[in-house]
């Protein structure tokens, strides 16, 4: 029997198909490459390929948006502005006014964009692989390469390679793709956030992955984050019949959260603006429970006006009249800048830096005008607004924004509790404010010292982390109402051991929803608190996600 | 009466005298000034220039090793090779015949040197500082400014400085400074460790502190982290007699590490190689608890030969014959890059990629030869050899290193508790190896996400963070021998805190030896204990340590 090979589940449920491969990476074209001597030609050359190219992603583009993706043809283009860049353009003409090949001066000329957004911080770090891709189109139309890119096929595949890009995912087909697998990337890599968009499985962090053989079927298990070469008829017809499960268990999965034996978990969605109150809503969503502002500041020279970040938050707030909206002030620092904050310097680990409220320290004005705009925007709704500051690390610091919220109006002030500090000493911090708010990602990533943006330490980036799990317990049980809003929240496993662990709403993206309340209200409150003890007897993730199980019984009707 | 200014204590001790600034930053030479038409003229006063400030800084150097600071030399004379560089004066030369006066055209020659090593981690980054200095020279002697450094002096003088780079440093006379203040600067600053070494109190990252006019005479508290200007003579007198009781303490401070009725806490070394040695032994270390092994591996282009590994370490092992010698093992990563080590790639926040024991993954070569050359060296030898990992996460880890250890015939394995996940699950990481040892330093950065190099974030950075003592609690408490060997260590009043938290033993630079040994041998086992206990119960850093001191009433006899 072929082995197992192990990666990151980070988008849950099963796939089988045979695997394409994504083509493999457009070579550097050598560098010193020169043209023969028709500099205006070769100019010609290489503005018609960045044109093709720009063309070609705009129509990826409207066809992603006529099956209702508008945020893929955001990104798209974003890419074809890439490709069409004026500056771009003077540089590309002006190495091969010296000489260079037309291929060898789009590298070098993309090149310089490159190294400006690499050392620009985490959220312009991101783009760089956009813009990669914009690079490699042009190139491989100039070498006459095979376009990069998802290859045809007339059948449902498993969809291999090292990384994936938004010009590659936004155009698939969820019919046709029943599973990602990649060789990079982690649990917020745009190939997990697009995978569980599309409610697709998915497995990330898998070395090797591109070493399987096109064609080979392969049986995908997105929750343990393995995948099987070569599968058993009897292995693929258990997948195929937890599917099938699992779909008609989500049909019937709506109203509001709660556990078999009446235990009320109010199931909330995470939104990054106005644009998804509809797919919040379409899930069932009770309320929001991580509305991320930082779209309001993104982008701009001069702050967002009163008026302007009013209307923003009035909007979500009428969406959900009877639910809760909880708001995460502006989450800004070295590695998301924005140009009118100036920043507090080039930081060497801009994860550890002067982020979220310790940056608001230095621009008191910045948050007070936040503060004021969701205090009128709330007044007369019936939504209740909560208001929670990023990157709290002691109850000094939750005191000092309890006390901002309350000068501008707010009566709910609360933290997230994403520092390890914070929630070693939950208790002291709920002396202070009135909800806490678990941002898993980051306090996984600080417990165990492990960037989220390092592929190579998926296995420690995992919130199945016994020492997670202890981090969750105090915050959990300081005595006042304590969500999640990481990605843990969307793992319809994990969240059952969460409640378990005594959280009291749970918050996701959308697509994540219905499982997650599948999953809840076929258990009770002692099995999740079971599982959960279980959980943080383990010694591992794996052992934890193995032990939780144990406690669950009723995760195999829904094919988990 | 004036106001407490309040920085963050990191060299304990209470001095008093005037403020002497530091001569203000020398400005930038304006962009675009030229040169009158004479190329060659200016080139030869832009040499001359950085000769003569190569001399100064060698000049430097030597008086810093007549007083027996050879480091300090060390780093002068390193200084004086930038001053020195001929890519530097072909660089200058380059901007000369451009047209570019000599002043700006060493600034600008310098700014490449100094975007090199500023994007290349932690460990190189710090010595932009250095770099910066001679740049600053340079320029001052070609605008004919007053010259940057540590200005004249009849009198002892608070040194007071925005940060100091160590040719501020080499050539102070420890009788003539009493004590030093910084605007930046965080625990492991070069102000703070120079100042550690020269047993003079210290205050850094102090807001302002360039502010206080020169001559005004301040009492400095490197303890509490406070500076008092104009302070009253009463107030002076006791900070007198406390430094006096404090001087006479340290003199019969001799002997073993103990507490008053006879628990036995082994008082180690930090020590960074052999040079460290002689330091070690007349400060009394009964052994070493932390042998940086670094410095083998830096500055080179191949990994250093077995026999060499061996010899470095067997010279150690002789210099402890009745103690005990701990070493870590190859602590490198993308903030310490190695030549011969290929990185793991670009990564966003070193501090928490792949650093450490997770490098070693990928080079198990390199660590099966560094502990068979520590085998081989402790073979037939009395002293104890103990070696431990860095960057240890969780017990899969440890369980790892530990097998690695065995196979290679070291019978004392153990790993470094720095990681928040490895203090929350010591109990499981107990089972797989022989002792612990706590890095102070990097678990408070880890639990409070709070980068070591950002001084503005250096409140955050405070070991006596009660959720640091949380941390330490479970590693000392999990029953398998447990040290410390960060900053934490040698502070005298941290230091009966750890030991009243379960810690086992305790390793410090030399210098901080003599005061922790005072300490500890005036405190019972049981005040450690309420001590440790008050400070947990804590809200706040500061809290914790006026709550520690109340429990430890004998610190008042060595002036604390």
């Amino acid at each position: 029997m072929p082995e197992i090979l192990r990666g990151a589940g980070v988008s849950p449920g099963t796939g089988y198909g045979p695997v394409r491969t994504i083509a493999g990476a457009v070579p550097e074209p050598p560098a010193g490459a020169e043209h023969g001597g028709d500099a205006a030609a070769e100019r010609e050359t290489a503005l018609a390929a960045l044109d093709a190219v720009a063309a070609d992603l705009e129509s990826r583009g409207a066809r992603a948006a006529e099956t209702g993706n508008k945020d893929g043809q955001d990104v798209l283009n974003a890419q074809a502005m890439m490709a069409r860049d004026p500056g771009l353009a003077d540089g590309v003409q002006a190495k091969i006014e010296e000489g260079t090949a037309a291929a060898r001066a789009v590298f070098e000329a993309f090149g310089v964009y490159r190294e400006m957004l690499a050392g620009a911080g985490e959220y312009l770090a991101a783009r760089v692989t956009d813009l990669d891709d914009v690079r490699d189109r042009a190139v491989a139309r100039l070498l006459g390469l095979p376009m990069p890119g998802v290859p045809a096929s007339d059948e449902p595949f498993v969809l291999v390679a090292r990384d994936l890009a938004p010009a590659d995912t936004a155009v698939l087909d969820p019919a046709q793709v029943v599973a990602f697998v990649t060789e990079e990337g982690g649990p917020t890599s745009h190939t997990a956030i697009i995978a569980r968009t599309m409610g697709v499985p998915a497995v990330v962090a898998l070395p090797g992955a591109t070493g399987i053989a096109d064609g080979t079927p392969v049986l995908v298990d997105g929750t343990a984050g393995t995948v099987r070469p070569d599968p058993s008829e009897d292995e693929v017809a258990a997948a195929h019949a937890a599917s099938a499960a699992r779909a008609s268990a989500l049909e019937v999965s709506t109203g509001p959260g709660t556990t078999r034996d009446g235990h009320a978990v109010p199931l909330l969605a995470n939104i990054g603006g106005p644009k998804d109150i509809e797919a919040a809503l379409a899930a069932g969503a009770e309320g929001v429970g991580l509305y991320r502002t930082e779209f309001l500041f993104l982008d701009r020279s001069t702050p967002p006006s009163d008026a302007e970040q009013e209307e923003a938050y009035r909007e979500v707030l009428e969406a959900f009249p009877e639910g809760r909206v909880v708001v995460r002030t502006l989450d800004a620092g070295a590695d998301k800048p924005l140009a009118f904050l100036p920043a507090p310097g080039e930081e060497p680990n801009p994860a550890l830096g002067e982020r979220g409220l310790r940056m608001m320290r230095r621009h008191p004005d910045v948050l007070a005008a936040q503060l004021g705009a969701l205090a009128r925007a709330a007044a007369g709704r019936t939504a209740k607004l909560q208001v929670m500051a990023p990157m709290v690390t002691d109850a000094a610091e939750a005191a000092g924004f309890a006390a901002a919220c309350r000068e501008a109006g707010i009566e709910h002030p609360g933290v997230m509790i994403e520092v390890p500090a914070a929630a070693l000493r939950a208790d002291d911090l709920a002396s202070e404010v009135e909800f806490f708010s678990i941002g898993t990602n980051d306090l996984t990533q600080y417990a165990c010292a492990a960037d989220r943006q390092v592929g190579g330490l998926a296995h420690l980036q995992d919130p199945w982390q016994p020492a997670v799990l202890d981090l969750v317990a105090p915050a959990a049980g300081a005595g006042i109402p304590c969500g999640v809003c990481g990605e843990a929240a969307g793992d319809p496993v994990l969240a059952c051991v969460l409640v378990g662990l005594g959280v009291t709403s749970l918050s996701m993206s959308a697509p994540s929803l219905p499982l997650v309340r599948a999953a809840l209200v076929r258990h009770t409150l002692d099995e999740c608190r079971q599982a959960a003890a279980a959980a943080r007897a383990a010694r591992s993730a794996e052992q934890a996600r193995t032990a939780a199980r144990a406690h669950l019984p009723a995760l195999a009707t829904l094919g988990l």
